[in-house]
């Protein structure tokens, strides 16, 4: 299991770098310093290790904001603590969230899934925070994807674009707008 | 100029359904009716008229945005009028759509330069309003970022994945969201 865990990193750097066409399996296994023949023990073809990446970003990113936002006193500070969890990640392992941008293309089952497993569990806790009344009711579908898209765009801009990334203030600056809307204020 | 024209608007649909590496140059003149050697009379390579394709999108969604926003009574009658009219870009023209995020892949600087380009002119406007009193006061340029990735996951997910968008719907959800925040009402 060490090997294979040693060749999905390697496929997480390489592929996240080079993009899915330009990186081969021998730049993989020479990533994971083993032999090439070694990649077909663990895994028949590029598009399957890739497809495994999509996978655990979505592990990866659910694991991160649920332990983020577990023991948040109420939504709004779970949805303050998710978001800066999230770009958290990204900064950790940007190749992992180019990898899932590229399965867009490469393997767009794998995408739709990742977003749409994220966007279900993310719909529902809205839903009961609603009727708990932390946050307004709403079409929280809706909601749940736009504020996906928030992360989402945050984390290119902000994250992936920034040699030093201010993550406190963009975190602040966005929660004001998420929780107060763009409405002016009394 | 109309021979360029049809090569554009062959290319937008072909590199936009079989993705850039896929597409071939042969693929786009067969498309446009045209002999092969007429596309290098007009482009030197598939990169450029890529390239090409995705300054378009950036012209085109800014004009349209611009349309839809002129006239309107203040900046969240125009939030909503942008971003209805972006979705209803996005569901006119899919092919570029995916052209646009495909460039983050094969033309980076392009793709950086699409959304900086379109988030700068929109920070502005927000600063504007924010003086002008009709929104809340922030950091308009996370605003914008943010604002702009509700519209393209919107975009995504209701527009491209679906059979029959409900754009009125979508719209108005997002727009309740991003007028009063997710915080409870009293």
């Amino acid at each position: 299991m060490a090997r294979r865990e040693a060749l999905l990193k390697a496929a997480e750097k390489v592929i996240g770098e080079k993009g899915f066409s330009a990186a081969s399996i021998a730049d993989i296994t020479r990533e994971a310093g083993t032999a090439l023949g070694t990649f077909y023990i663990y895994f028949p073809t590029k598009e399957a290790v890739f497809h495994e990446l999509v996978l655990e970003m979505g592990h990866a990113t659910r694991a991160a904001v649920t332990q983020a936002i577990d023991g948040a006193p109420d939504r709004l500070a779970a949805e303050k603590n998710g978001l800066r969890a999230f770009l958290q990640f990204v900064a950790a392992r940007p190749a992992l969230y180019r990898i899932v941008e590229e399965a867009r293309f490469v393997d767009p089952e794998a995408y739709r899934g990742y977003f749409t497993t994220f966007a279900r569990a993310y719909a529902t806790r809205l839903r009961a925070a609603a009727e708990a009344g932390e946050i307004a009711h709403g079409d929280q579908e809706v909601r749940a994807w736009a504020l996906m898209g928030v992360a989402k765009t945050l984390g290119d801009r902000f994250v992936l674009w920034e040699e030093k990334p201010d993550l406190d203030h963009v975190v602040d600056s966005a929660f004001a707008l998420i929780r107060d809307g763009l409405g002016p204020k009394p």
